[in-house]
């Protein structure tokens, strides 16, 4: 089954990781380039933080927990990648950097980090919610309206694989439906 | 409903668009960074050629008409994006580019463009076939294999809206089914 | 698009009628046969009641509008059946009917009606409440179980339409996505 | 998962079975009822003629072999259903029914069967092809179409499980993708 590329074969795996197939959704849906800089919620893995940090210009990725740093740590030291600050910090208290073009949230109760997320946003910027369960995206979609975010969005993005041969070109069987829905919201 | 990001909307549009939902597989699929030269054709609107450049570090475009490249570099000024060169040439002809990334292909019989799309590509780069239709996936996946490239797979990205407010949290009630297969393959 | 099969075409429609693709999921997974008694509340158009009149013993149906009876009145008429009881009544209040194989619930807060339903139906009878939003269901859902309810499943049927030619065969471009859940329930 | 209904838990299973979902839509938009006359080919385990016998007046079912139709006779015992005819014969050869209402073909090249389908079809009647492929929808369809049927359709159900609790109600995380596309065809 087509779920990880390559490249992700060869990452460690601490806690869920985000699959590729949201990774794209959330980098051709923020409108982010090479100039971008990114914060990332929490670190997890740091698959998203990777991601992220081999387009864009800097991520600055936060999460409470040491370990799941390490792992973290471990992966972007394999990709060699020189523009990623891994801070141990809670988001929902404070996110010291300002003037960035996309925060991501995957954490529980996310929607408590977007009073944070609004300040650390510059104007246009967006932030984006990863988040398993409707009643969660019910949270993060009224608390950023009342925050007065724009443009916001709630997707499920279903990723089918084709099986392909010389006959019998058809879905298969059976694949993933669901990992979480992303909730895009824009700083007017 | 969430097909046209912002940034999308500003652009100009001709011939038949790349959606972001496909734009963003390709993207996390195909394993480029800042660092990736990709080769598009056709150039088409220039959507594809347009986002590829914002995150990595030079697109070669071809198309066939001049038309079309006229619509893609009016995008390219508006974005004032400066690593695209747009060339009117034949693809099945010849890939002039030597070590790219990446190579996508969105025309008919774009199967006939894989043996210069090979030449062109690095070792480990990835060619990506967008395809309407089942009949095209099977020549192209078929005639990928027979070239020797290797982790053929062919996807359908289906991306779902979910209505959120404070009651009545549900899928919206129609939506985009299908735009086209995408077939990846990598040269050994 | 394949949403009405050719029966339904020459049916009146007044309220919102559920679609041949639930009502396929209603018949085939509640277990009723040639000799099943089915209640259904509310009415709407009839067609749900009419689809289960065609292939079970009685159907006793219930709505609270007399509008509405009587367009599903000239529907029963139209295909001659006999064996559809309307009832202009409240199936929160009261179901007349015991010992039945079958309630379906079409309404908003059925899951009120879910007490009687339960007197109503035989030991292994089945209620099916039809339910646009997730709310909606989990209230149906966590009722049904509060009051004994078991086997209980909650299931979105989505139909894609395939476009088959001589050359082009692929999904159809866009469609239903969603219409309602199905949530099934059985006395035990 | 919700793939099968109680009632098929009891069945013997041999060769592959169609299951509920298709089973649905082929009650639903086949316009079949109480007094329908069904011809199903290949019996297989059975499940199809089983759930058609249960709401229909007669099944003739079809196999060329006698091991299959030995399990869907022990599935018909079980059920004490009496109105179903079993024969050891090949529909591409001769079906001897006439004026039946429909006539559903789960069998490789079952295209081949087309034209005695269509002699056995009363007018107004369905031709149902399950298969799993887009080269043999494409055969079916196509040999319906010169053949003289109409309405022809290609669909694919898909039957998504919500999981629904106090907290979390979320698509669940893996799931049934495809089992066949359903050819739906009338005689004129």
């Amino acid at each position: 089954m087509f779920i990880y590329p390559r490249l992700y074969n060869k990452l460690k795996r601490g806690p869920q990781v985000i699959l590729p197939k949201d990774i794209g959704m959330i980098l051709s849906h923020s409108g982010i380039d090479k100039n971008s800089i990114c914060v990332d919620a929490g670190t997890g893995s740091g698959w998203l933080t990777i991601s992220l940090a081999r387009l864009c210009k800097h991520v600055y990725s936060y999460d409470l927990r040491e370990d799941f740093i390490a792992i973290a740590e471990k992966n972007r030291e394999m990709l060699a990648l020189d523009n990623i600050t891994f801070t141990k910090g809670d988001v929902f208290k404070k996110i010291k950097e300002t003037n960035v073009d996309l925060v991501t949230l995957d954490m529980p109760s996310s929607e408590k980090a977007l009073k944070n997320a609004k300040k650390a946003l510059k104007s246009g910027g967006t932030v984006v919610g990863y988040l398993p369960h409707t009643e969660q995206v019910k949270r993060f979609a009224l608390k950023a309206q009342s925050l007065g975010f724009i443009d916001i969005y709630t997707v499920e993005t279903i990723v089918r694989d084709l099986l392909v041969r010389k006959e019998g070109v058809r879905p298969t069987n059976t694949g993933i439906w669901h990992t979480a829905y992303l909730v895009f919201a824009r700083k007017p």
